[in-house]
């Protein structure tokens, strides 16, 4: 029996591109002689359709993708993800289901029992858990087949779930076991889900085909990484990671095994191609080509542009330096350096005029009162204005280049150096963005040297260093950690050997800034909490505050 | 037995405001002899805590209010909602619970059963459900508590659950029934609720006690309206919306019955008061006081100004009006006439001088393109620079003027007209912007007839009004009802006569504008569907786009 994995980068609503890819994929598989094509959770309608799932007419489409796809299974099995109506009135509307159609029939219908219900999961809000595991019968093998989080309660020992369907599903004696998954990237995620998958392997003994998708859907990415397991645990294949692929086993090599291809997994490697991926797709599915890059000589402007340009090409990359009266004339000069480095366009518009011009207009209204923050406000927001106007009249997309420190405990201006249609490094602690800067310049300077080893500054007023309001990254950033991927309270984190003021003031600001991660751009995920959908915290809430 | 009611207005993780605001209720309890007080669900903590939830020491803070609650249940009986760590590793980590608490003791804890999870609930990514349903003998009565949700199943007819707490505590025979609850606002609702609950009473024939919350979590209102009901149906007493009460009942009486005090509920006066609260709340919950708003001479940012003058006090509120020269005269006359009205403080800044310096500077860069969105947007960024620079000076708060039909198809500037820390009016599509003016100026006139009688414009272009690109409101609301209220699909809703290819045009924009939702202010929320955490939806999607 020869079983194909077909990784796949679905577009959630595109239901006649993702048909398309599939029936194409389909094509190919029966020239390869394939017993049996599996793609990804919910591939018809791509993951996760969140609210487009409460549209009837949404539902119809999936309908007729798998109607249609149905129709191509002459002579072939296909495993395909499609959300179902719950025929009965009792309990939620859908299932989150694996089709397997089979000579223009469907074979089998398998449902999702496990549903994740936190982080950036809310598949509970639209589907009912399936109380039915049962294997399915083709060609004299029996197959157990699941989706995604069914492997993630081996042996009940997951404590979020009670039922563990692979175990009910022993009782048939299958063959082997197929697992159709969403699930995507963070830097922790592609380990740890090889440990999952093994461990059902090690339980069961018998081989595991696990199809993932790939691709991103605005901030979250799917990595692929999709793989075969030989019943011994030992990894027979793995798919590689970010991107399509299609590749057939044959079942009896599979259970002989004695292969080992395990992909390396270096966290800022992985980290890399994530964002390229999230950036490439960002585009790719709105139509979009051009970015736009605000740039200021510092390091996070400097690592978003590299980023920007190697997932767009260098032609689609332009940047604008805006210096101030405030700026370092190196700022300036690094900036240049840069975009001469990756060959983009930039333009030089200093922002001294609408500055002069803002401060003219209302100095009634500010009634002499000295320069504060909002002084370095209008300076941040004009240049918002300027790349913002830029971006409108040519077709740009504004990309944001703020990082997660800053993210975290509101150094940044609303409409100002925080819009933008996406945040490119927003999960990244500074501390983690001069780790990606050296991986750049790795094999020779991309970002000049100087952007990475002066002290970082945002240079609104004279002499700024972002030291003067911050504890330095390298005190900051595990104190965030704590708090924001360990869920530590301020007394835990002070035991760690913390100085308390400081811990409770770095907390109270984190809190005090919701609501400007409320109104900014979604954050390309490489994180396991990162701040957007899986991060969900009340603007009015006086904890730590 | 007397039975007192506290509905309260608590605050998300304000601890200490929270018990304290109980304690005061006790000791009051106490003075008037009352044998049960009744507070809201997880009253210690404020709803929606939200991911607050995942800190352990944010639970530990809630266990430290009950043990204080306990101390205090000296001769009274306490009956108020906390989060409880469930003791068994299986499961979520958390019960949402309701304590009885009595002569310093914990006499019973009952866990909520059923968990909304579906529109602006999230519970089940926190919470386990209950297993088990126990009534509770106090003072030779027996008592069935539930918390909110958990009366929502009557006769398991709701078709999202399989659980009926109360079928299955009806089998102690209980005296009467207690809910605690954090039960939202929404138009509907009030007239909602109280059906379900009198289905319960209907269906058991016991008296119930129905103590919700009051007050606006950032866009969540909580509108109180507590309610007694006599064992035939009937209302004994139904206390005040959207403000705090405390009332005290003898059972004997409320079995008795022949009482029947219903609030009317007409939904432009709900609405009206449900935007007060909301904005009372997100200023005094943030301990803030004072709003800024640009005022155009239109309706919306009218409506607006008087929502927030009658919620913060006319001293509290400012506004700022930015002519450019695409404004016509009777703008600034207008806008004049309604802050002269409202005794609040104008301030008039034409935006020429700013528009000028961006065109100059920018001239090259645009490289001769004619005049477009582009321009339409610098004049709209520049008042947002403007508003958020005095906003920044002297403590404002911007408020947001967009209203629902605007949002809902993207008729708005990102970072100009889109700005602002809270939107006002933004679950009110325009047509209902125009009831909610008539019921402001109901006893006189507050805002200009020409506000409200004039063609709807931006005014960002010589002769510009709403009409030339959208289609007029009482064409365009009802299509966006039918899609975002009633999730109707194009080919339903076009069968009910509305023109294809506008359909198609309109769903489109709403589509392609969800970037511009998840970067705007939270939105008091007043419909059943409002844009915010209630409708998730994929900015990188494909559907009707």
């Amino acid at each position: 029996m020869k079983i194909a994995i077909a990784q796949l980068n679905y577009h959630i609503g595109d239901f006649e591109g993702n048909l398309q890819k599939m029936l194409n994929t389909v094509a190919k598989a029966k020239l390869e002689n394939v017993d049996i094509v599996v793609f990804g959770e919910l591939s018809t309608t791509g993951y996760p359709p969140r609210d487009f799932l409460e549209f009837r007419d949404f539902i119809r489409l999936a309908e007729e993708s798998i109607a249609q796809l149905t129709k191509a299974s002459k002579d072939i099995g296909i495993i395909v993800g499609s959300p179902t109506i719950n025929p009965v009135s009792e309990g939620k509307d859908l299932y989150n289901s694996a089709y397997f159609l089979v000579d223009q029939k469907v074979l089998h219908v398998q449902h999702k029992t496990l549903l994740p219900t936190y982080d950036v999961f809310d598949e509970y809000r639209y589907f009912e858990p399936a109380h039915v595991h049962k294997t399915v019968l083709f060609k004299g093998k029996r197959i157990a087949l699941t989706i995604c989080e069914d492997l993630w309660n081996v042996g009940n020992e997951n404590p979020l779930y009670t039922i563990c369907p692979m175990d009910n599903m022993m009782a048939d004696h299958p063959d082997f076991m197929i697992n159709v998954s969403a699930s995507p990237f963070d830097y922790n995620h592609a380990a740890d889900r090889l440990e999952v998958l093994r461990a059902n392997v090690d339980r069961y003994h018998i081989p595991l085909f696990y199809s993932n998708i790939c691709g991103a859907q605005t901030e979250i990415i799917f990595d692929g990484g999709s793989v075969v397991f030989s019943p011994d645990g030992t990894v027979f294949d793995e798919l590689p990671y970010f991107i399509e692929a299609f590749r057939c086993y044959e079942l009896d090599e599979v259970i002989k095994g004695g292969y080992h291809r395990e992909q390396a997994k270096d966290k800022m490697t992985l980290i890399h191609d994530a964002i390229l991926l999230g950036l490439k797709d960002y585009f790719g599915k709105l139509g979009l080509k051009k970015a736009i890059i605000g740039l200021s000589g510092g390091i996070d402007s400097a690592v978003t542009a590299v980023m920007a340009t190697r997932a767009l090409g260098k032609e689609n990359v332009r940047v604008v330096l805006m210096p101030s009266s405030y700026s370092s004339s190196h700022s300036v000069e690094d900036a240049k350096a840069l975009a001469e480095n990756l060959g983009i366009r930039y333009d030089i518009i200093p922002i001294a005029a609408p500055y002069e011009t803002f401060n003219n207009l209302l100095s009634d209204v500010m009634e002499g009162k000295p320069f504060d923050v909002t002084e370095e406000n209008i300076q941040a927001r004009s240049r918002g204005l300027i790349l913002m106007a830029i971006a409108n009249k040519h077709g740009y997309i504004l990309l944001n280049t703020t990082n997660k420190s800053e993210m975290a405990v509101g150094y940044g201006t609303l409409y100002g150096d925080l819009a933008g249609g996406l945040s490119v490094i927003a999960d990244l602690y500074k501390t983690e963005v001069y780790r990606l800067a050296e991986l750049i310049n790795k094999d020779g300077e991309v970002i000049p040297k100087n952007s990475i080893t002066k002290p970082p500054s945002a240079e609104l007023r004279p002499g700024q260093k972002d030291s003067d309001s911050l504890p330095e990254y390298d005190v900051l950033d595990p104190i965030l950690h704590m708090y924001i991927e360990e869920h530590l309270g301020p007394d835990e984190i002070i035991k760690k050997g913390f100085d308390k003021k400081l811990v409770h003031r770095i907390l109270k600001l984190v809190n005090q800034s919701e609501f400007k991660r409320h109104q900014t751009a979604p954050v390309i995920r490489v994180s396991p909490k990162a701040f957007g959908v899986g991060r969900r915290v009340p603007i009015v809430g006086k904890y730590l505050s």
